[in-house]
């Protein structure tokens, strides 16, 4: 018999999380019958879609919602070694036992010189979040002018670089002068922070005083209200997340955007990654390669210590973070 | 040397189109020139989209802009005999000289008992609007819950009457009660008068409890607010048009769309029906046989004279018509 520490949703988050809304809970994790494996939590992810999941995906009492790399402890499971590791979404707990159906082994060819951990971040979930919303939402072609915001962030900091990689232009906006450097130092043509600037019209216009055929769109409200207008004819916008309305009690307003959308004939849709799980075992190798190659940088933001997580989820959701935000246990 | 009159704005509209934004004025049309032809309109078309597009297209002093049937009256174009019909876009004006270049004749095949008026409404431009934003924007599917609002009008009520035709159900909003009845003599499965509802949100769902997997939206701005978190999962939204907004002063506002974007993975593209012009010969003849099958039925609201051009305007925006404003000379 195991202990396993979780992360427990206490109380509904109403507009920002706090403490108080987080319960650590010990859990008693039987042995594993035949068929069966006890994984080990080693890296948990905390993302910004936890916010507005825990209300439509979570009651009161459960376990919070995540990905987690884990380690095989025990095992009468011949699929998963003792030893081997696993990519799980069984939530922010330290030990879980599985049968095996809902965890999938690390990729066989991980590149030893790179950090498991990069499986929650650039070579996962949100790399492939950063590919798709460019290859199968935008349908970026070369020479392209592409904006993202929360650039600095887990999954905007690949979308710059993949935009790049495919021979478009790029303009990223993010929220502390580091960041800002760290964009600059990634290739992106263009970076400023949109929390200093004058006008953030003035900035999107001056960094590309055409418009913008791409919009890769992590942040919606008020910056989408000012970016929109600055798309180009056939404009396409993908939006991957809203994290400036995640933690709204009541919803923000802003102007409409029909007569943008018709004018310029933009087209906006909103995607979500598993909609293309069929292609993960192309598109994880593709993101490695170029990894290899030096054309994906990645950068992360490592918290240690279980016991840390609504700590870091809460700074990750202010923005603390450059690059993917992980838990070491 | 004949007398064109013509309705020139004479102010930029200010909010809601008033008498005094438009002057009536006399020009002198010389002879035609070898190659050329001596135009005078038969039908002339009033539009939503001439509210929006007088700021963007037009300077005060210039004729308004439109389409309209024109019989040739004289002629030194071998292509356009006297007494045939052709489609222009010379705007408001009754007597045009023409070089052949912007004009276009009536479909040869076009069927007798039909009247040409019909060219500037479900057999031109707003019929072939209405099956792009179906066909080309929404990719309807046959099956398929279909929602459209202005649904009366001369784009809305071909809208349901082809997504009728492509097996879909439909549900029209409208903002009279003879508009109601006349949706539901068309074949609309649900219809309601939006302006005496007492929830919006309430009829929409009670018209399709499972939600909706097309949204032609001509109105925009609070109603899109109530449709859009009524989509299905992969729900597309074909934004034609955004008549509720075309009068602001000043910009209205309401809750951003990014989070229901995301959440249900919808897409909503804007679109100009002239991104398909290379279709027209193939389309038109579409539209002419669903005519003739008797499942496309055609009303309008005709005006008769010159000079009641901006009334037929200003009441169209206010949704004075059934089905397609028309003025006859």
């Amino acid at each position: 018999m195991v202990q396993a520490k979780t992360w427990i949703l206490r109380k509904h988050f109403e507009g920002f999380p706090k403490d108080s809304d987080f319960e650590l809970r010990v859990q008693q994790v039987p042995e594993p019958k035949d068929g069966e494996v006890l994984l080990e939590a080693v890296f948990l992810s905390v993302d910004p879609y936890m916010r507005p999941y825990s209300r439509a995906r979570m009651k009161e009492g459960d376990v919070m919602i995540g990905t987690q790399i884990a380690k095989v402890i025990q095992s009468k499971n011949p699929s998963f070694p003792v030893g081997s590791h696993v990519v799980t979404r069984h939530g922010w707990r330290t030990h879980t036992l599985s049968d095996g159906t809902d965890i999938t082994r690390l990729l066989s060819d991980w590149p030893q010189d790179c950090p498991m951990s990069l499986a929650l971040g650039t070579i996962g979930m949100p790399g492939l979040t950063a590919l798709y919303g460019l290859e199968e939402v935008c349908q970026i072609q070369p020479g392209e002018m592409v904006l993202v915001n929360a650039a600095a962030g887990a999954v905007g900091s690949v979308v710059g670089q993949i935009a790049k990689i495919k021979g478009c232009k790029v303009v990223g906006c993010a929220g502390t002068d580091a960041k800002v450097s760290y964009l600059k130092e990634l290739g992106f043509d263009h970076a400023f922070n949109y929390k200093t600037v004058t006008s953030l019209e003035e900035a999107l216009r001056a960094a590309s005083p055409d418009g913008y055929d791409c919009y890769f769109d992590n942040v919606g409200g008020p910056f989408s209200s000012v970016a929109i207008p600055q798309m180009k004819q056939f404009g396409r916008i993908a939006v991957c997340g809203s994290i400036s309305l995640y933690n709204d009690s009541t919803p923000q307003t802003g102007p409409f955007v029909q007569q943008h959308m018709v004018f310029k004939q933009l087209k906006m849709e909103g995607f979500i990654v598993g909609r293309w799980e069929h292609k993960s075992a192309e598109s994880l190798p593709r993101l490695i390669s170029w990894m290899k190659e030096g054309k994906l940088k990645c950068q992360e933001h490592i918290t240690t210590g279980f016991e840390n997580m609504p700590a870091a989820f809460m700074g990750m959701l202010k923005g603390d973070n450059i690059g993917k935000a992980i838990i070491k246990i």
